[in-house]
């Protein structure tokens, strides 16, 4: 871990465990050069790291100031980590509903970028905290990229297996969100109407090189399911 | 405007005249120096806002490569300027349903962080695009943030307003969103039916030095109204 990274970590560590709350003042830039016994451009960019994941905000000439926000229990729309880091207090489980290797259609090669030829696993599955349902995920995965999955692994959070076993990280993510009404089956597996009411994600996540591995629809719950995200104007 | 921010525009703006799309490479660091003519401090900097705007990808020994997706018509969760910036080749118009100064309520007073005795600007109105309803917006204004507004100024961009005649720009903004079924009042306004499903969204906007001023709830016409929002990795 580089000098920067860990001065940020000590940064947002120093915020949770003395319970900051949004508004509140850190230490000025040379306070926290002091603080932490390191020149003036290893702080900055620890504070550049912090404000990108919004938990500070600097306003010039007159200081650095905490962000932080009534987030417990709403899943974060900004992390694509997956929800086990999101809701690290809920307690978050997995029930598979279906699994297999499949050919993909032309819609999954568009968005995979991959030929028909290529086979990808379809994962289907139940994504529940404290037991109660958050929503269906429907999801393919390239098997260039991800050669190996079993049901074991799909009760667990898939991506920290891909970051375990093939040092895979997700580098960046594209999602987009619909509101719709429910299908039969999937108020079935919800536990809900016909009709009711859902929000409607597609995402696909590349990996820190580029390449889409993964395309996923969830469709949530629309009563046990609520979103946060933080923006920050950074204008180019 | 600073030296990284011109070249951060020119090369947006390539990207832009070039119609390059996701994924293609952009110049190495060491020939956008030679290209803008400019040290490679400013060429890093210029990089990290595109970025952060989600315009790039840096690639680690790869490389630099372009962020494009379809996303026309999409309303991008990520930005806090209003509409009217993120949907610039659609025709947008707002219709004023009411205004009024009023006294805020207690859940009014703890978003704005303001005292029952301060009153604020109530307004609702109806926003388009290409004369299509996208969505009901019911908002707060602190008065002594913002003294005067009119039903001229409510027709077109109040940010825009704000930001020409008090200086005043959004800094940051915390959105919150859930899904539920339209209530008849809002039905008539969408021209859609009671219990058909909406997303709303309930955001609060800070000023650059954090004081919040406008607490606004969004409820979304769900055939009219999709959304996007693109997510980096950034591991603190």
């Amino acid at each position: 871990m580089l000098k920067y990274q860990s001065v940020a970590q000590s940064i947002e560590h120093e915020i949770q465990t003395k319970d900051l709350t949004q508004g509140e003042r850190l230490p000025s830039l040379t306070e926290l050069m002091t603080q932490y016994n390191t020149s003036k451009s290893t702080i900055i960019k620890a504070l550049d790291v912090l404000e990108k994941n919004n938990r500070i905000f600097q306003v010039r000439g007159s200081g650095i100031f905490v962000r932080r926000n009534q987030r417990k229990g709403l899943i974060d729309l900004q992390t694509n980590r997956g929800f086990s880091s999101d809701m690290e207090d809920a307690r978050l489980s997995a029930k598979v509903l279906s699994f297999a290797k499949v050919t993909p259609t032309n819609e999954i090669c568009q968005h995979l970028r991959c030929s028909p030829d290529e086979p990808v696993f379809h994962v289907k599955r139940l994504r529940l905290k404290d037991n109660k349902i958050l929503c269906v995920e429907d999801s393919y995965y390239l098997t260039t990229v991800v050669p190996y999955l079993n049901t074991e692994i799909l009760e667990h959070s898939i991506f920290e297996y891909l970051k375990t076993s093939y040092q895979l990280q997700v580098g960046f993510s594209e999602k987009y969100l619909s509101v719709g009404k429910l299908s039969q089956s999937n108020a079935d597996y919800l536990t809900l109407s016909i009709d009711d009411p859902c929000l409607i994600t597609h995402e696909i996540f590349y990996s820190r090189n580029g390449v889409p591995f993964d395309y996923s629809t969830n469709t949530y719950h629309y009563l046990n399911a609520n979103f946060f995200l933080q923006i920050t104007n950074t204008t180019i």
